[in-house]
């Protein structure tokens, strides 16, 4: 898919966990110091690719929401409003990691840039009848007895839900297409992207958070992605989480990641987002599908580690 | 300055009143439709200059502090981390409403991006000695007495004020030029840029937030800007403030404008820093500044209206 003689385009996307572990609290420095672990390996993969990276945004959107929640003295702001401010901060994290990190490595000039990102949603999606995103901070079974909001049970604990629809188009795949002919380093899609529907030319934003690997899966199609690579906490793709049977999987052919979705091996709202999304992109003809941990991205690319999807 | 053959490049700098007017609680809703007066304008512009839009974040950014200060139940963020928030937020509101516009006009594609822009100062400025930005909500006399923190007394009342730096130098300074040769609107240095120290390779955010002029100033010397475009609330600058002797000033000449700064006719975090970027600009050579109305940009561009620096 990449023009003659330019390197490949590599999307990586970035899970929460690349900014605030489990168990921390997320303060700054947590999450800036979280952050060099993938952003290392990205200034060396600039070399060898284009690279565009996508980040998700499910705890810092969370803790936004619960702070105007429990702040009358100003306006509340729309939850898409929320999920543009963290656009902006976790993007100027990852951009300012990532300038450090490319110097260090003596380069003087790699174009970079961190955008603003919009994406169309569609207003009559299910998903806005059953709210399946976890956002914010984790409670246990006793704090939630006084949320006003729906929950959802997750691995780690209880999480607020809202609704995530599909992503039908990134509002700038021409701009992001133009960037990566032009050797930019583009970070975009952050949490998803800022969800708006479109009525004629009017765009208005909607009350939810969009998956931020399908969002990834949309961009990806759009502007002709070589190689997809989700980075999250586990090393790969399991089956069996949790049991004395639990196994790591070095591959995933279409009909394997078929029956393991049947069987239900991967959780709604974490894993399964992802198997899906690199699924669709080898069905689309994607070079590379690989989930990995943050750590492994570099091995990952080498086939060393991580769960690669094959067609 | 501009590349033979190329539409010359205008800067626009649009003031904290482009989203929230003077008396107004500043709701979402009322910030999108003020936004309109002045993007319909810069839609039109488009087809004669190279834009790059740069834009104010105090109401903003002083919400978001008065808010996590207000909630202990989430990590509080540094101010820098909150500027980054703000420019998220305003370059979404600014990005999707000027698509609208650019549609409206039937321009099929107009590259536009809203950048995050970060921006190095210097630790040794004074200015971390004296706050003087004013941000946040307009409080009464009565109102301060319960505040921790340092206020200024405003026009419209009284203000939180912090540090407010010089801008050195705008780390995208390279990706910005580039994106102008290629015929983008940029829109970029949200709230001044979110601004950090520099130590050998490391950025470290500080405790500030930058001047929006000042940091539109120094890009526009940075990339080569032709035309700088102030607009604010106020038709243009103003002689004599608020006495039954105010008079509006067709235009400024070096000298005069130094006499009225003597005089101490511009208040300081107010016109003064608009009145002494323009006028930094036309020493720098740049072919035109104007401080105009939101209302009236395209009308200032035709020396129809506003205040205009000549050399």
């Amino acid at each position: 898919m990449s023009a003659k003689g330019k390197k490949p385009i590599l999307l990586i996307a970035l899970g929460g966990n690349a900014l605030i572990r489990s168990g921390q609290a997320g303060t700054i420095e947590e999450q800036f110091e979280n952050l060099r672990v993938p952003i290392k390996q990205i200034a060396r993969l600039s070399k060898d690719y284009r690279i565009i990276i996508t980040h998700g945004n499910g705890p810092q959107v969370g803790n936004l929401l619960l702070q105007q929640e429990n702040c009358d003295l100003v306006p509340k702001l729309p939850l898409e409003i929320l999920v543009a401010q963290t656009e902006g901060q976790i993007g100027f994290m990852i951009e300012s990691s990532l300038d450090e990190e490319l110097m260090a490595l003596g380069i003087d000039f790699q174009p970079l840039v961190s955008l603003i990102t919009y994406v169309v949603v569609d207003k009559n999606d299910p998903a806005f009848k059953v709210p399946s995103k976890p956002i914010g901070p984790v409670f246990t079974e006793e704090e939630i007895k006084s949320l006003e909001y729906q929950v959802v049970k997750t691995a780690k604990g209880y999480r607020r839900v809202v609704a995530s629809p599909k992503p039908v188009t990134i509002v700038e795949k021409r701009e992001i297409k133009l960037l990566m002919e032009n050797d930019f380093i583009v970070i975009c899609c952050g949490g998803g992207g800022i969800p708006v529907v479109r009525q004629g030319r009017a765009f208005s934003g909607v009350d939810a958070v969009i998956d931020k690997d399908f969002a990834s899966l949309c961009l990806a199609g759009e502007i002709g992605v070589d190689i997809f690579l989700i980075a999250t906490d586990e090393d790969g793709v399991m089956i069996n989480y949790g049991t004395d049977k639990q196994e790591k999987l070095e591959s995933l052919t279409d009909s394997k990641t078929e029956d393991y979705i049947k069987q239900g091996q991967f959780p709604a709202g974490s894993m399964l987002p992802k198997v899906k999304a690199c699924q669709e992109f080898v069905r689309m003809g994607g070079v590379k599908a690989v989930i990995c941990s943050v750590d492994s991205i570099c091995d990952a690319l080498e086939d060393k580690a991580g769960t690669r999807f094959i067609a």
